[in-house]
């Protein structure tokens, strides 16, 4: 849409998404405290987890200091690189025959994963530096530890390769008392004290809060930057806070009698005579239909509850009782945000907290809240 | 992103979603046949569903002769408008108060749904057309059965308003047997009879397949013109064809041992020695992670299990076997399309057409097949 066209549009028409940038920097920095041995990069793949590489990017370069960046493909680098000239960004996807010289012309590290692609890059890379990814547990991207020992045994393909970081990513660091994490600890520890200078990392959102063994020299936050838990069985650091806020708008408020149903369906029916509001905001903008009958919004200071089946574009709560007299169409009403933060959403509907961020969708009023 | 940098980058660095604008043509064809007494209005909301509504409405109003649209709201409208001047544009979520000059200038049809609303449009709707709708047992938007009754029994209020259409939404258009469906047709039979030339509309894509008692004046599609099955009782009519394929990456090929977990939480356990594929398309672009372990790609002429949890980026499947000998590292994939469906990948999944539809997003190298 033409920009000019957005701005004369009334900004109670939609709903409005508000992602707090300072709120970003401050995660930023207590991720830092939390590794304070170890540098800090930041994960922005999937547009900064939905909230936006454009401006999530710059405010962590720029205010907080953050220097190294990770994205998956090799189009969302191209992008970051218009957005951070200076930072160092690393392409998780990898190397790919023929990408060479976007990699050497944009300045960016390829995560090399194989064999073969650690070849593509000491035959085209200009002696420009990478990262070596290895693959110790979680059966995805990186060297196999067959691969991983016939590199280490013969270093002589490492020579004239400029690398800048060896990394690892952990399968279970949600879970701490997952045996799987201390095996791929000690097996990373083997490969990266094989790499003497080389800065190693292996720590995602999970694995840093795991504790400081599994830090090394850099760690690379996502969830936590963003206000999630990643861990399944320990509390969110008091320093970590919400970051974004999705506020809808109410429709319409009707009655509806007992027994009568509402949304598709019908699978929710009035127990008594009810007061009923409807939302614009439906799975189209990512609250799903996990959250029918069972997801909690916030209003006029409580929780309330949603009621029948979500649809495309709207949804319907129950607002019958004293507590919601006032309410009327127009009102705003939190989805998401700093009552119902991604860990409740989470715990309510079983989507995880990382599908519920990156689900997050484009048709919201779009403000940030600048840094300075 | 400026427009130079993505256009200079390699196709095969991302996923990609081929959106086949003939075919969403031929499916709307196909449902003025399946509806051949009434006019058929198509649903753009959403982004046309996710599938673009700057490509999708144009194709609709050029090429197929739509020439009435429903978005959901204001800013969805002004955007249409853009795209095509000369088409009837619906506002599903109605009309507020300070709103009602961006309808005029616009030239938008608000949809009604209170009598607040009516009288917002009597008062400053300078006698442009609008719709009026009847909630007839969704319970969602649209005057309550109080409501209409109280406007059909003192008609004065209708004066001096242009009502170009008279509508009401189906609850229950998925399940044929569902007695609500015969009870919403009767009401709505009775309230439109009150509006003597004046078109009525009734039917979704699912009360399109109810057949023509629910046909009225004009149909609304939304999901059939996509390519989905609206109904959990009737087949997909012959000629409503798949709109849209998402094609994966094979980032890496590897070998798994006998008994070692695949992705997060280590869910799948190969049972023999496997070999797993890793593609480039995660939970981020709408592929969710309801498909851990039992969604279906589709390669090398035959379908090929998901493996694992599905992560943020990527996913893993399972190419053990001679059938995908060839497979390597480059090649692509079907995700949904052709063979794998909206109505097969919702059977798997448990996610609803619609959620899997709408949740296709936007890291996908976008290419549209024109009309022409």
């Amino acid at each position: 849409m033409p920009r000019e066209t957005m701005t004369s549009l009334p900004v109670d028409c939609q709903a409005t998404l508000t992602i707090d940038l300072p709120a970003i920097v401050d995660n930023y920095r207590a991720v830092r405290k939390l590794a304070a041995n170890a540098d800090a990069a930041a994960m922005v793949k999937a547009d900064a987890y939905g909230m936006g590489i454009a401006e999530v990017a710059p405010a962590l370069f720029h205010e907080a200091g953050c220097a190294n960046f990770f994205v998956a493909n090799l189009a969302e680098a191209v992008e970051l690189r218009h957005h951070t000239p200076d930072a160092c960004i690393y392409v998780l996807n990898g190397l790919f025959a023929g990408h060479e010289a976007y990699f050497t012309d944009h300045k960016l590290r390829p995560v090399i994963n194989s064999p073969e692609q650690l070849a593509l890059w000491k035959a085209n890379g200009q002696g420009l530096p990478c990262a070596l990814h290895f693959d110790t547990g979680i059966n995805r991207l990186g060297f196999s530890p067959d691969e991983t020992a016939q590199l280490l045994n013969h270093a002589s393909p490492l020579k004239e390769v400029n690398i800048a970081l060896v990394m690892s990513h952990l399968a279970c660091a949600d879970d701490k008392g997952n045996s799987l994490n201390k095996q791929q600890l000690e097996t990373f520890r083997k490969i990266s004290a094989t790499f003497p200078g080389i800065p190693a990392s292996l720590a995602n959102s999970g694995g840093i809060l795991l504790g400081p063994d599994y830090h090394f020299d850099m760690v690379r936050p996502g969830l936590l930057l963003f206000g999630g838990n990643p861990s399944l069985n320990a509390p969110l650091p008091a320093d970590i806070h919400p970051v974004f806020t999705i506020s809808g708008r109410i429709l319409q408020v009707r009655e509806v009698r007992e027994g009568m149903g509402v949304g598709y369906g019908s699978t929710w029916n009035a127990p008594h005579r009810s007061r009923i509001a409807i939302v614009n905001v439906g799975y189209a903008d990512g609250y799903l239909q996990v959250f029918n009958n069972v997801g909690h919004l916030y209003l006029a200071g409580r929780e309330v509850p949603v009621v029948g089946r979500v649809s495309m574009d709207m949804l319907a709560i129950d607002i019958t009782g004293p507590g919601f007299s006032t309410v009327s169409e127009g009102d705003e009403i939190e989805l998401l945000g700093q009552h119902i933060t991604l860990e409740k959403a989470s715990e309510l509907s079983n989507l995880s907290q990382y599908e519920i961020l990156t689900g997050v969708r484009e048709r919201y009023h779009r403000v940030y809240i600048p840094v300075k």
